[in-house]
């Protein structure tokens, strides 16, 4: 399983579900907006991002790096990212430290409105909280696959 | 672009979060059930509606008129509006006016079964709180678009 | 119709939102893991399921057979629930009882990365916390289907 397997959930206030939410709602904006470097600053300086093939992105500067090389993909498709089902848990020892986990659907629209779909993914996150404000310090990100069943 | 710029994301309020959400659970709910009456009902009496188009609607009287007009449309398709990533803001000098913005994928299910998605869009809209319950006063709605890449 | 016809939306708090939100996140993470014994757990013992279709499910051994069959369907896909415009009530007799009404879009994605959709459905649950953690008494799934126009 891509998941990360726990044994329950973590109960988390109403605060912390609408600030990690609003935090994401910015962030995909600035993803989707194709503006990089607003995105890139929504991740701590030396934040990670491990993509669902394997490749890794070390620090704000690998990830500017990446993006810039794929921007042409997006030449003509307005792209959107959709999450659901978030799991939050702060770390024990760090109220300003979170794990969050959720699902992410991936639309693509060309110019004439037809829209086309990423495989789906589910994500793991570790945000911290700075000055008040959230930040990616690193993304997992594994592709939805078939389970295993027995033959 | 298609959304509005922000410099930041302001942080909202747990109950806050969750009052807005309910109120789009319930909206839709009228207007994906074509209860057009009750779905105009959700906005105030001189709320206005800008189209993707252009085109503008205000008042209730102009929104049923369209929504009747448009009624064939839907004979023989189940329409499902599902948001995201919603942003809320209160405005500074009352707050009982919001300015929420969010991302909107629309299904069309049809009676075999089979699903069809609009463009997708993006939808900034201006609340009101009256009686201690939300209404719509104006909503703009941008379908989502490519972003305009250097050559 | 398909979906419960109310007046109007109870407001929510925002515990209570992220709450919900949370137990479902979990339970719909066990459903796409394929867990059927963690996701028959999300259930009370003597819960159950009335499918789109009507057929029942009585009590979690009756799920966990009627899962059990299905599995085959899904050797070759990854298939993700998704919910949206949920709208929670607390039962006045007993805050520990919650009747939730949700949207929910089912993707499935085989292994090429192709992405299909099954027909969206309303559902409506009703919800029991015990010691804390809350579990589905019964759940009803409405197929969503168009709305009867006059002629």
């Amino acid at each position: 399983m891509s998941q990360a397997v726990q044994e329950t959930y973590k109960q988390v206030s109403g605060e912390l579900y609408a600030e990690v939410r609003t935090f994401y709602a910015w962030q995909m904006r600035r993803v989707d907006a194709l503006d990089i470097e607003g995105f890139a600053a929504t991740f701590v300086e030396d934040g990670k991002v491990v993509h669902a093939g394997g490749h890794v992105q070390n620090g704000r500067e690998e990830m500017l790096a990446g993006m810039r090389a794929a921007l042409p993909r997006y030449r003509d498709i307005a792209v959107r990212h959709w999450f659901d089902h978030l799991l939050i848990e702060t770390d024990p020892a760090d109220e300003d430290v979170l794990r969050v986990s959720y699902y992410s659907l991936v639309t693509q629209t060309d110019r004439e409105g037809n829209v086309k779909f990423e495989p789906t993914f589910t994500v793991e996150d570790e945000l911290v909280r700075r000055g008040g404000s959230l930040f990616t310090r690193t993304r997992t990100i594994h592709r939805d696959t078939p389970v295993e069943l027995p033959a």
